[in-house]
């Protein structure tokens, strides 16, 4: 393939007319398909419907130590729950306490509990003229939302094949004490696919923060989100590295049920050092008298254990594949070479982030619009919704059928290629 | 009866000790009994157990509206759950938001959410010297619990069979712009049992409040937690009485399922007007993306509508009122006329409250724990748990069977009278 930028104005000009009417007929199609976010699909959803048959009006409802799920008790969590979410999220169970359904909302929590009391006894956030995060880009739109709300401010970060910068991390990080915390998702990262390495996960260990209330927020989201069987990312355990540097009180780590069970009606915990623990559980104890045990008793039964859960997640990516892999064929045939845009090929995770030439990545979201593809608003995966470069796109395949997905595959490269071609005419 | 108080010293002496040889009886019997929380029996817990069977593999698991409970989406709850909780408070499903599993969880955020962002645009509490809540006494003490956890000053405001002091309650609301809020619990009140009057509901309602931010916070959560069909409170609906008078934003009505389906897996809701629904919902959407409405849909189906509910609360009934009858009976047949204490026959809710003779709450309930039983703490019904007269005791008779019941209000009783002579004696 001869890259667009070599080409003439004139032959850009002939391709340009070819490709408009090929983006015609597509739109002429009036399809309606929704790329925007991580939802899981119709066929997912139908994995987890036994597990609603695990409790019913006959089940004895204790759990293994015999309490009774159906009634107040068990702040943290039960126990067999505790043990699952513990065994998927690599931490022992004295580290774990479970939430509700939604691990963004402890996320939010605990951003809201260090704004109004502060980290382990430090001053209250709110007390503070400025309180800085540290934003590795592109990432997470629902994370830059919280820090956002709470008025904190959000320093972008590059993020590479391995993980964030971690020169300017620890530049910020060791520096500067208004610098709080910084937002991950090393593994399987949301958007780009990537994990980070070994030594970027150690680098983190060993930050020597300015701040004596600076926290990684370290939202393992995707865990256990393969989507190959032999060829899965492993990132070290940020738990463990923190406390073999001397900062054993450094992390959280986050992770959910929401996309192995169901999105909304699954189980979420956190995961950090007991010291963190007991210092949450204070603030629990005053918010909730506990959480939704029978669902806890519901996922326990169902996965039974950490083998259980990994051969359903294997099912998962049995199905998700195909998607990822509609797109990937798509962009791989119809865009290598061409040098207007670069994508990873994730083994795991919900995204495939796509980077077009600067300036480009509004005008191709919404002409995809145009032609009945919705895609992830341009910008979201930036702090304020700002990517200076106006260059990352989210393509999440994970809610269309695999038809479905090569469908938009081909709306989206033909958008990006008319959207690249005027680009560079405007140059030329 | 004689009165305690009219009895001679040598009259007391011999009293004490034979009642201090039943008490001894009593201890020696190893009872283990717990009236400290308002649990719900097992009994109660069972008439719940169908409900796990509306939701299986093999059900529509789409809303009236056709949507999908188990993916994301409906972040203020689905369309049915939302008309179930608005018949159950007495208001338009506009005015509802569904929460998680805990009506206590919305109103710790409601207020974290006030200190952090305001109320409605105004001034984040956290940026004021001083925020102050009335804290009608005796009253509940995880209320208490939250405005103690984000320094907020409490002040007690008497109540009696008809509410609050609502001259107090209008001297501090119409005055000092310190006080932002006040804890209710109008009906069936926790602990005293008592329900609000119309003329106080009114009063409320037609507060002119010193703060633009001041709100009510109206934890109907006994709003159907009748125990008698032919004897029930109803009180006036505070959203349409603060509309009336001109404050539509004043209240936040709060109410949960915890005591109806089961504690810690049921539905919580706020009702509020339409402007602080909005307001909220800036906030939640950042909080999360939305609740368990797998559960919702549990619910809705099982109760079908407010008359199912309303059904399943006379079942509830049935089994609470022997429990509460079995302690009232106690106390009127072995307490009436001794002058040592006092109580009121409530028609509702979780507790009785009962009102010892000054300085002898704590040792009331220490010598009762010796026996056995165990009752909330003394003081814990006022803020910072300090009750000035040392008097007030909430006794929680869900729990135990009928028949522990009567053997732990036996002790009660005993106690009581063991404590009430040796505070006579002091002063004879």
């Amino acid at each position: 393939m001869k890259a667009y930028k070599e080409m003439s104005r004139d032959e850009l000009l002939t391709l340009k007319a070819a490709l408009e009417e090929e983006y015609k007929e597509e739109q002429a199609k009036g399809l309606s398909l929704n790329m925007a976010r991580g939802k899981p699909g119709f066929s997912q959803l139908a994995l987890s419907m036994k597990m609603l048959d695990e409790i019913n009006s006959s089940s004895d409802m204790r759990t293994l130590l015999g309490n009774d799920t159906r009634n107040y008790g068990d702040l943290d969590g039960i126990g067999e729950c505790r043990q699952l979410m513990a065994d998927m999220m690599g931490v022992k169970k004295n580290n774990i306490i479970i939430y509700g359904n939604s691990s963004l909302n402890i996320m939010y929590d605990t951003i809201s509990r260090s704004v109004t009391h502060g980290v382990n006894g430090s001053t209250p956030w709110c007390k503070l003229d400025k309180v800085k995060f540290l934003c590795p880009v592109p990432g997470y739109d629902r994370h830059f939302a919280i820090t956002e709300f709470f008025g904190i401010e959000m320093i972008p970060v590059p993020l590479d094949n391995n993980g964030p910068d971690m020169d300017m991390v620890e530049q910020y990080v060791n520096n500067d004490a208004a610098v709080k915390g910084i937002w991950c998702v090393p593994k399987y990262s949301n958007p780009s696919g990537i994990s980070y390495s070994d030594e970027v996960v150690r680098r983190f260990a060993n930050l020597k923060p300015a701040a004596e209330d600076f926290r990684i927020f370290w939202d393992n989201a995707y865990c256990v989100h393969h989507l190959y069987e032999d060829e899965q990312d492993e990132i070290l355990n940020i738990l463990d590295e923190c406390e073999k540097a001397g900062n054993p009180d450094m992390a959280y780590m986050f992770a959910s049920t929401s996309k192995i069970s169901f999105p909304g009606s699954g189980i979420s915990a956190i995961a950090t050092s007991e010291t963190n623990v007991e210092f949450i559980k204070k603030q629990l104890t005053i918010q909730t008298i506990g959480h939704d045990k029978i669902n806890q008793l519901r996922h326990s039964r169902f996965f039974k254990n950490i083998d259980g859960l990994k051969a359903h997640m294997a099912k998962h990516a049995d199905l998700l594949r195909p998607k990822f892999e509609a797109v990937l064929a798509e962009l791989d045939k119809e865009l290598a070479g061409l040098e207007i845009g670069s994508w990873v090929k994730p083994r795991g995770g919900y995204f495939i982030s796509f980077n077009a030439l600067d300036g480009c990545a509004k005008a191709i979201v919404a002409k995809c619009k145009e032609a009945g593809v919705v895609l992830t608003n341009a910008g979201a995966t930036y702090p304020y919704g700002n990517d200076p470069k106006d260059s990352n796109i989210r393509i999440a395949p994970s809610f269309p059928t695999p038809e479905e997905m090569a469908a938009a595959a081909k709306i989206f490269v033909l958008c990006t290629k008319l959207v690249s071609i005027d680009k560079i005419l405007e140059s030329k």
